[in-house]
């Protein structure tokens, strides 16, 4: 059967048990749309634990902050090559371009919760599919250094359109990388060294963490393809934790670019590119699934290394 | 004249040359579409700086973090009425909804940088105009208490569709908004001491800001009518800095909902709602421009206050 783009895993029964409790004890604050979720007092409260514990983690790095709006130009994800292999994935932003009348009959057909889809036009932004992205032609913009460099995103919104009542399954979510251009050896050693030092952290916050080859979700008869090759290439790893039942979910990954983005945005003959990404709202369900609901029943070592 | 979508004020003279110099600079780091900005590693520091100075000046609200996702289930949007107010500056999320071989075309033609957008539908999401729109469907969720309700919705990304080369005037930025739902007088009373607090924390920065009534950007002819009456009701009030030229603009707002919000969303009989909101980037710009681009060649005082 041809893959369909409205074809995303749906929550196991754990899973659905797990996101009840999140939101009966008010972490998270559900939308009338699955994976759109607000977050309540406790759990932006772990997130900011979070963000600062990866601030202490990164503290010695030397990255330079770039941060990015949750949308950047469409003609950037044309150029990498996203749709071809994501195209269930993305997010495209239309808005309105038309004149008073036509905006009179758009707004009576919103208010009556009618379809006026067909008065909007693409306006030419995506949404940002993972907070690398807006990296690599703002570094075109800078330039690379003879050196290298690495830039730290910041806890970064993102968009992967794969509506699910899994609750570490959303279509937005804060996703905070590291991304490293040089050459092609610093590039290497960096990645396998950042594999290392990811899985110690998330294991010294008392997360069963497990790390893994993996590939991306290529779409397609196609996609299966280049899930093959990427793997075979160990282009890609995972760490993984489970979070709400059965399956091990990835809550940070690593991927080796090779020379993509450098060549697509002129970044220098000699650079590779690789990135390291956390998932925040995976890794802080980890932290609720792992130690339970109540922070301050958590063990004494994981609630220091969070303070 | 009909107005148009499309009509948006772009920079003068004097705001295009702070752009170049916030450029030139490495504060911001331009994309190929107007008012689509990054913030490079100078601009992301004193934006921190900031938060921490509103967390400071929020200290004893005894807000209730609530913190949301870029964008907004479609249906919220369009029961709060904004569709007929702004549709010039709404954004719709569309996704690609078929099999491989649609998929495959889409792919090839965004490669081309061809039109891909027919091949898309709306995803039953728009993305969040202002930082309180995802707050009263949360309120609805958890239910308003007897005594009321302060919310702090932390800088959340917000999105309006005016593209311009003006830097102030950013189709995507960061909206810390106060939210306040109770009674009719206590939210009254609420709004007037805030408009106070923020003018004076605004002035304790250095900045000349300055108080006026104001009226927001309806659309077209019908928007006029509904732009005097919100003046004639003083429903909203800003405060006003300088940035980058001769039109001073507006950094933060006050706006006054009467029981609009709380009807829509069942909130209870007798409850009113008001919200204050801070627009960060532009309050960064203004520090930028009135104190210069260099955060060490600041006064004392104002370094202290951002600490």
């Amino acid at each position: 059967m041809a893959a369909s783009a409205l074809d995303v895993p749906q929550a196991t029964g754990s899973q659905g048990e797990f996101r009840e409790k999140l939101v009966a004890e008010g972490l998270l604050l559900p939308s009338s749309v699955p994976g759109v979720t607000g977050q309540g007092p406790a759990f932006v409260a772990l997130r900011h634990r979070l963000d600062r514990a990866i601030d202490r983690l990164l503290a010695n790095e030397g990255a330079v902050a770039m941060e990015f709006p949750p949308i950047e130009p469409r003609h950037d994800m044309e150029s990498v090559g996203y749709l071809t292999s994501f195209p269930q994935l993305a997010g495209s932003v239309f808005a309105f371009h038309g004149e008073e009348a036509e905006a009179l009959q758009l707004g009576e057909k919103a208010h009556a919760h009618q379809d006026w889809s067909g008065h909007l036009q693409a306006a030419g932004l995506v949404m940002v599919p993972a907070a690398c992205h807006p990296v690599y032609p703002a570094l075109a913009h800078v330039g690379v250094p003879a050196g290298g460099v690495t830039v730290d995103t910041g806890p970064a919104w993102v968009f992967r359109h794969e509506p699910s009542d899994d609750p570490s399954r959303l279509v937005a979510f804060h996703m905070r990388e590291l991304v490293r251009a040089g050459s092609p050896d610093t590039v290497g050693a960096w990645r396998d060294d950042w594999r290392d030092r990811a899985l110690e952290f998330l294991q010294s916050l008392g997360l069963p963490a497990a790390f893994d080859e993996a590939n991306d979700p290529f779409f397609g008869r196609s996609g299966k393809v280049l899930a093959r090759s990427q793997r075979a290439q160990k282009l890609k790893f995972e760490i993984l934790v489970p979070v709400g039942g059965d399956n091990p979910t990835a809550v940070a990954s690593f991927n080796a670019h090779s020379d993509h983005f450098a060549s697509v945005f002129s970044l220098g003959a000699d650079v590779h590119t690789a990135c390291l990404g956390f998932g925040i709202e995976r890794c802080v369900l980890a932290l609720l699934f792992t130690h339970g609901l109540s922070f301050d029943d958590w063990p004494a070592d994981v609630r220091a290394a969070l303070s």
